[in-house]
């Protein structure tokens, strides 16, 4: 109910601050008989991690996943996955100046307000390093949605306005990869890193969108009325660092045709599978997949820490004065990418192990 | 599990299809001792009922609720408030000939995917009929949340692209309903109301966005990391029929901007509180809410059943050809504005208990 | 939270007063596609409400089921189950003298204690009269678990001092309803008889012991550790009213055992099934079934409403002097047998549901 | 859902089999701003750790708990307190011979028919060796309960028949402790301290009873009808290993008693509040605590493991033979102590932050 765990069936639980000695989590209720890939789910973790790239932070860790429980010659048990990582390249002292300064758009003062006190050193909870343990658990999730032939795919398609053209598709990670900020269209890519490495030079930050596509997802998951597969989606998209906007199928576009234009017509294919001309639903009608590609957007906002001096208060409300020390990036973006893919998955495995228990046989 | 029922500890899980012979609730959870102002709830249903008004589907359905238990003496007694509204006006013959057709851009072929079979009058389930439980429940969590202060508006700021200008803010109800769109600009209200009359003699529908706004939320409500305040917003408002997007703050634009005019600075002022000179964050910093004004705006597609012959398949993926019967609405936005307070409300009725286990005294 | 659900996927929650105007339930998750047998349900009623013997309150209720939703052309469709029963013969006037008293062992002043205030007619929501809801939908758990091959039965193996002989052993529902008192040795059954109605007649009133046995329960069911079968089991009885024991297998006289003797040895039966020699563990081992029959004993508390005038206080801590009036019965143990039968059949439906999650494939 | 969780506000997941690396787990929920005591709850480790009388096995373990995160300078910041602890002593060898053969009144069988295939050593997650966990987490329940001036007690006060007399009552720790198995009353200690050394020279072991006294909790905690405070304690009761059967109050000998002898009568005491003269409810009244002592009574089988040769079948269904090695305890009760206080403490604190939701003020 604090807010740690995400999931019904398949359920994670994360635990660990940006400066303590260890992040980690509990996975419960993945199913036995999985062979895991452990380095499938290292290279997952390093699409995350800091100090891949020129476009990062320059905060080193290894992140190197300690399986703890749950796991037995190779394949889960059925009982809870424990894991940990350590904190390695933590720089608590970076903070000091910081422990009573509210830092602009950041959540120093929503922990004091909520907690009545807070760990500090480097945002304590509210660092984005916590999303590690969703990636490692997203890692597990989507080996699980293979066997079912389910793909997970994001990338970035859009960095301040520097924006990708036409429809969203399914890209291999390989093409998604081949540019550091993670666009597939290679052009566009060369844009968006120039103008963040612009940006970064002026101490600023960018922000942008990522879109997500779920393919092979089959028609007949997600729970209404409260839990509709979108809604679930929603809040495992909006749980991340920030977001500021989400959209699915046509989206806000979407909201400014008429619903003649806007329905999708169904149509029977050559594999006996109704299929829909457009896909402004974005594979969701009614809150429950329709077998179509999954389709969302989501945009988030410049990154807060900026190497500018800002005004601000402190804990007794006095004038200060906040400027950016650490190590910080300029644009979250490229390391959103594999975020959105790990929420995705785990919003997806949870809909896939409920839909086993919604018919008589 | 299922989905139909919403919130932790102020929960709220209804039943229900369009045509059966009532829908109905439970709330579980609401303090005990609130006097209940009946009249009040009732003027909430009358905001979302069919037939209040031109821009509406001709439905009639007087929409009484019925208390059932968990209120004595007029007041909460901390026990389970069950209540139910019959179905009054259902003519399920209207759908005779849907039977196995699958209408564009509806549930109906999802349900049939998901559950092997289905409750085709109306819509069954899928129906934005339970909607209207949604809004009872809405309404108590209102009158608790008044008694700290708070108070939520929603209105409409765009039909199709007819759109309000200026930044989002509070509008009594007396403003937001002076015309049965709920815009609360005259003008454009009645630009939008010429628009969706016109589309609605030409067959067909519209979509929109409701701009919400949270006033008097204090600091610290929200559950970080996976329930945020943001999250558990976004659930709650994908949960509705037709979503398309979700913006909060800046929103898409804000997106578009560098972290330096982006965040929000922080100042003291006279009320010795904390406040920040711009709101960006629309309230919620770290996924707790920093006691500004939360800001949302919900995005709709336009209503999926038109006035014009559409072609589709049935159940056995023969091509047949579906027309709208039975009464429709040409938009829901006018509608849309009560269900958006209402699980706004929950959202920050569930925020408020929670938050009272948070501390240690 | 509040305590008004019970189960996971297949979960209950429950509304309604002793003298409110109905009492009712949702049922969500139920899987679809179950054909009902309504008259099976209200015999399961039956079987609960009082007046059926001289053993009963005289209090008449009929105890008709009016079913609201979830069930299309006599089918489960997967959404809500809405369902409920008119409270027809409440006489609340039985209960104005005790407004303010505190009746000896009732929840009068807990409800106080923690509500501030409470409906004080006929008990309100503590009144046994809310278990009328599980036993309907424990009706539809049975009906369930019967298209897997499982079977519940349970019998009062003991009033106050008058007990059977032997092992616990499935009965048939026609043996064990072959007396009013519920107990399947129909010589037992008559002592028990003349007790109860010899204690009736001096205003007292009598406890005793239900055993249950649950039949052709497959190896593998349960979910280690906090929600081990037993452990959910143990939660369901004693969620019913008037508790004091409960036993599995062996139960305390296996406590006296050592472990040589108290072990069930494996063996092979023809069936190629593994079978054990003995059954102390009362059919689950490590918290998941191993396919015996699960045996429980619980142990309920003589009535605490008494036809003496007894010594208490009132709200202002004033000496007062309490006298049942109204309808009692003289001892619960018959018709706790339907209720045990009902809540180990939501326990079972559940834990059912959840196995089909545990696996890959 | 997968059962390794306890709780619902203040909420344990754990982690960990008897022969992986480490076990653990988080706390999730816990208020912030307690100070805690970190020897205390290493001794209450203590109290259950492996080997520390004759009485127990000798496996060596020195349960150090390693804290993870959620503790800043010394006290709780509200966010996940992630723990763990070392498996340093675990002899996998020990139990080779046990890999295909299923040890009578184990869950070897039940785990594979659960998940497939099973980790066989030393039990795997079935191990006793998760209860540590608990005792972690109870330990901080215990210390927030201590600011509401609650205490728990438990003590053995049986050991297969020799059993303690009179009335179960608050015993000082000092007092239970006194003798290694936790009887407080010396003479009946040391009856059962020759009693187990005598069975474990046999090779065999013993089962008995714990009494569990918890004093000082309030009236008005616990949430009918389903989570009844009886109801949770006794799932939580039940969901440790070995349990046969729990009394509360006057328990099974309640059930033969007459109703006007088991009321408790109220009285209104010199401290202005309600009491019972006699407790026979034993703090429960209607689900919710009512001021008095919550008196419970737990029976435990004898251990499984018995030092003697033992019929059973493999895999296969081949007849085997299986013979106890490894390090085992003759009788768990003197270890159970800790456990059933530490649930107890577990199900209490729960209860305190739901109690605080429960009013409009």
């Amino acid at each position: 109910m604090a807010g740690n765990s995400f999931g019904t069936i398949f359920r994670l639980t994360t635990f660990g601050e940006s400066h303590g000695s260890a992040i980690g989590g509990i996975i419960d209720g993945c199913p036995a008989g999985l062979e895991i890939d452990f380095d499938a789910i290292q290279s997952e973790l390093d699409r995350r991690k800091p100090g891949q790239s020129q476009l990062t932070t320059s905060r080193k860790e290894t992140d190197r996943v300690e399986w703890l429980s749950g796991i037995f010659e190779g394949r889960t048990t059925g009982t809870p996955i424990g894991f940990q990582i350590q904190n390695s390249d933590s720089k608590s002292t970076d903070y000091d100046h910081l422990k009573s300064a509210y830092r602009p758009s950041h959540a120093d003062y929503t922990y004091d307000a909520k907690y009545g006190f807070r760990d500090h050193r480097g945002g304590g909870r509210s660092s984005a390093r916590e999303t590690a343990c969703r990636v490692v658990a997203g890692g597990i999730a989507r080996q699980l949605l293979a066997t079912e032939g389910i793909r997970a795919c994001a990338y970035v398609d859009r960095v301040q306005n520097i924006a990708m053209k036409g429809a969203p598709q399914f890209y291999p990670r390989s093409i998604v990869d081949q540019a550091s900020v993670r666009c597939p269209d290679m052009h566009v890519a060369q844009a968006m890193e120039k103008r963040i490495l612009e940006v970064r030079t002026q101490g600023d930050t960018l922000g942008g969108s990522v879109v997500a596509v779920l393919s092979g997802v089959p028609a007949g998951w997600g729970e209404p009325v409260f839990d509709k597969l979108q809604a679930v989606l929603a809040h495992a998209m909006w749980s991340l660092p920030a977001v500021k906007a989400m959209e699915i199928g046509s989206g806000i576009e979407g909201s400014h045709m008429v619903g003649t234009k806007h329905n999708d017509i169904w149509v029977q294919q050559d594999d006996k599978k109704a299929h829909t001309q457009t896909n402004h639903s974005g594979g969701i009608q009614g809150g429950i997949s329709n077998g179509e590609d999954i389709v969302l957007r989501i945009a988030f906002k410049p990154v807060s820490t900026v190497m500018h001096p800002q005004p601000s208060i402190d804990q007794e409300g006095n004038a200060v004065e906040v400027v950016g020390k650490g190590r910080h990036d300029p644009c979250v973006l490229p390391r959103a990418v594999p975020l959105v893919e790990a929420m995705a998955m785990l919003v997806l495995v949870d809909a896939w192990l409920k839909n086993r228990t919604v018919r008589l046989s």
